[in-house]
Formats: structure tokens, sequence, C-alpha cells
């Protein structure tokens, strides 16, 4: 599905878009594909977010991940030439490595915790025994699957309140214990839409409300992009696909609410 | 250590080593942090290597991985839009994810399986039991460490011939495990020099021989990066960073053909 103007294309979604969302997150691998004309589009892009929607989060969708002196230059190219607020990374090569990201104390860090592809399963899934005394680490005698291990690891890695996680929408159930684990932590879910994620599972599990109803902040990020940006690929398309994941999110989490404050408690 | 003229210093590390190495491994990163005028002085700088060392393999150093639908993407920018000929992937999200790369049948792909960072152990080095039943593969009631299971794992997606490895010369025990799983793949080993690596382990289990002495490819790739191109910063430097590596790997892999010879079978 080739886009003849590129910019033209992302102005239109985020005119569209601005009052809808919280933030727009630019899939790297889209514009490296296009070469140096699409990075130097990506950066035109940004700059008109910036100016056209300046309260909107710039996460940039790339999963990096590396030794800690490849990560230094990887996080000096998200947060220092490109300026976006937060980041993707892989952790498959462990905190030590990601170190290099979560040390910009401003800027937030998304480590991919279970993916929303069906792939996934392959390595997050499977069972994990953790052995603190060889490894240093706590965990000793538990067994999880991976995914889990990587959100119980991550939580250890914030010490500058930086971290975010990512899960799929495709695993409801996973997310619920991601977030038991990880309180307070932003969840970044993708995977509605084209991928077949559930969203009102994915609310329902993800949000950060207490037991009593209370929910402050639900530091969730639901994120849909097929289901926008190719909407109807009009100015109205745009708008309506924001508004239908909007309108669908607003009823999900309020109906979450009012359940959680039947069982006794006010909102 | 900022350089003045990236592509001024890539052509002088090009023209002292072309008759030294079998390969040039960019590492996107450090280009990606200078932004589109470091990306152009990649695409020169690989235009150079095409150009003074024609048979050279072009590796792109960039630990890409996403699902399946952004890996295309990826794909496309590390093998058509830079011509690469081999890149470095991230196996986190599974085989199905990586498809993408794989499907380039006459590039190869170089998995992340056991990487040279201290964090590595993190996830790499704990305990898995994977469930074949449940996860619909092989491998059911085995319990290994995550970076052997990738190593199982991955040589299940080889079918285009077009698997490697990454294993750290950090780590020749790991090494020498992943060997044993994947006799015929190529192997990428970095962390000789800067990371501490062992180089006289790694040529001893990263070589491809069987036992009795035969030895047609060796399939090991040794990476040299900080001992090479910050040797001394000239051209005597770069060449002779490279030819005491080569010293070094010859006479190991010699000695270790003889030690297999006398065990009573010809070279």
């Amino acid at each position: 599905m080739p886009i003849a103007d590129v910019r033209a294309f992302n102005r239109a979604i985020v005119d569209a878009t601005k009052d809808l969302v919280c933030a727009y997150k630019p899939n790297i691998a889209f514009y490296e594909a296009l070469g140096l004309e699409g990075l130097a589009a990506l950066r035109d892009t940004t700059a008109y977010i910036r100016k056209t929607a300046p309260d909107a989060v710039l996460l940039a969708d790339a999963k990096r991940g590396d030794i800690d002196s490849t990560s230094v230059k990887y996080a000096e190219a998200m947060f220092d030439y490109w300026g976006f607020d937060a980041v993707t990374v892989n952790g498959y090569m462990g905190g030590e490595s990601l170190s290099p990201f979560f040390n910009y104390s401003d800027r937030g860090v998304f480590v991919v915790c279970r993916s929303s592809n069906p792939g996934a399963r392959e390595f997050q899934d499977i069972i994990v025994s953790p052995d603190a005394q060889e490894l240093g680490m706590d965990g000793s005698g538990q067994k999880m699957p991976l995914y889990e291990w990587m959100a119980v690891r991550s939580s250890k890695w914030n010490a500058n309140g930086n971290l975010g996680l990512v899960v799929g929408a495709t695993s409801p159930e996973q997310l619920r214990i991601v977030r038991e684990h990880c309180p307070g932590v932003p969840i970044l879910i993708p995977g509605v839409g084209a991928q077949g994620g559930e969203l009102e599972a994915s609310v329902k599990n993800g949000m950060d409300c207490s037991d009593d109803g209370m929910c402050k902040s639900p530091n969730i990020l639901i994120n849909s992009s097929r289901g926008i940006i190719y909407a109807d690929r009009s100015a109205d398309g745009f708008a309506d696909g924001a508004r239908m994941l909007q309108h669908d999110c607003v009823m999900t989490s309020t109906a979450c609410w009012r359940r959680r404050a039947r069982r006794g408690n006010a909102v």
C-alpha cells in the first residue's frame, strides 16, 4: 500500500486526530524502508506533531536493544537526535544493556514483555526457572513464563521511574498478570484492530486501578495503527477511526470502574 | 571519541584492511546517533566498501526484531535500501516474526543467541522448560538455558539455509554448546578485544570441524571492532589491529586442527 507523499499523509492524520489522541507512535521501520528520504519525512512529521499537537507524547516504536556501548548510541539517536519522549526496546540482553536508555530520566522506556504476534509464544510463554543464587537475583524456586519474568525483572530497572512495558491486546490474560507485577507502570497495548486484539479485556486487565475503584491514572496506552491510518485514507476516516477507538475505550473503562464501584466502594 | 569526518575515517579503515578481512560489520547505532548526516555517511561508506573490497561481506549490526508486518519493512531497509548481505536480528518475538528476513534467501540472518555483554545472563542463561505439547514444538521435558533454546529453535527457521547465530567470545562454553546444536551454521563472534572475549577458546569451540579434523569451512566470523578501528587511528594502526587478530586466529585454528589430527586422523 504505497503512499505517494508521506509528509502529507501524516499531516492529514495528525490534523484529524490531534484532539482525540494522547500520543503518536511512529513505527521507525516504515521510514527506514524508504531510506534517507523516508527518515527525512519522519523528521518533518515529528516537527509537525510538536507544532500541531504539542501535548502529545511522541513514542518511537523502534524495538532497539544491544550491548550497553551500542545502546548509548541508540538512546542518543532516539532521544537527542529525534527528540522522542519514549522508545520501545528489547530486553533479551538484560537490564544492564538497556541502562543507557533508562539513564534518560525524563524519557520513557517501554520494554517488550509479551508481544502481540502469534509467534510470541515460542519464547515468551515458555516456563523459566530463575535461579536466584546463581544469577544473583530474586525469584529463586519460582516458575513462570518468560514474559512474566521479563516483567518481574524489568521492574527492577525502574530507578528513574521511567519504565514502561509492552503487552499486546492479543493476550489479555498475560496483561492481567503483568499489571499485577507492575502497578503504576505505563503499559503500551498494541494489537487492537488489524491484529485482532481484545480491546475490552485489555482495558479491564491493563488499567491500573486499586480495588477500591480509584483510578488516578489508568496508565495504559491503547495503540491502534492500521485501524486509524488505513481507515479510509481521508480526514474523516482518520478521525472516525480514532473516535471509534476512543469511544470504545471510554465505554469499557467506565463500565470497568462501575463494576469495581458496585463491589461496595465509591468511585 | 568524536570523529571529525566519518567518511574519511571509514575509508582509511577499509583501505588499510581490505586484504585482511572477510567482512565489514557497520554498527547501525553509531550512524543513527549522528542523524540523517550519519546515515548518509553510512551510505557512502557501504558504496566505498563495495568498490574497494568487492568480495567482503557487508553485515549490518542492527539487532532488529518486531512483529512480521514491521519486520517486512526492516528487511526491506536492510536488504533492499542499504543492500547489506546480512543482518543481526533479535528472536525474542519468535521465528514467525523474523520470517520476512529469512525470506530473503540470498541474505544472511544472524540471530542473537548468547550476547557478549555482562547482562546477557539475566535472561539468556536462565533455565527454561519448553513444553512441546502445549507449544506445538519439540523439546518436551528438556531443560536448558534460554540461549540454548534460542539455538535449538532458530535452527528450525533455516529452510533457506541462511541462518547465522551470534554468540559472544565472552562465553566460549556456551559457544561450544551452540555449535553442537547447529553444525554448519555460521556464527558471528563479537566481544574479542575491548570486551575481554577469549579468542583462542572461541576459535576452538566455534569452528565447525568434524572429529576427523576435516574443516571445509570453519563457519565462524570473529569480529573485532574497537581493537581495529580505535587501534591508533592511523592506516598502520588499522592494518596492525586487523593483522594481529588475523594472526591470532590463524595460529589458534591451525593448532586446533593439529590437535584434532593428532588424535589419529589426517588433516
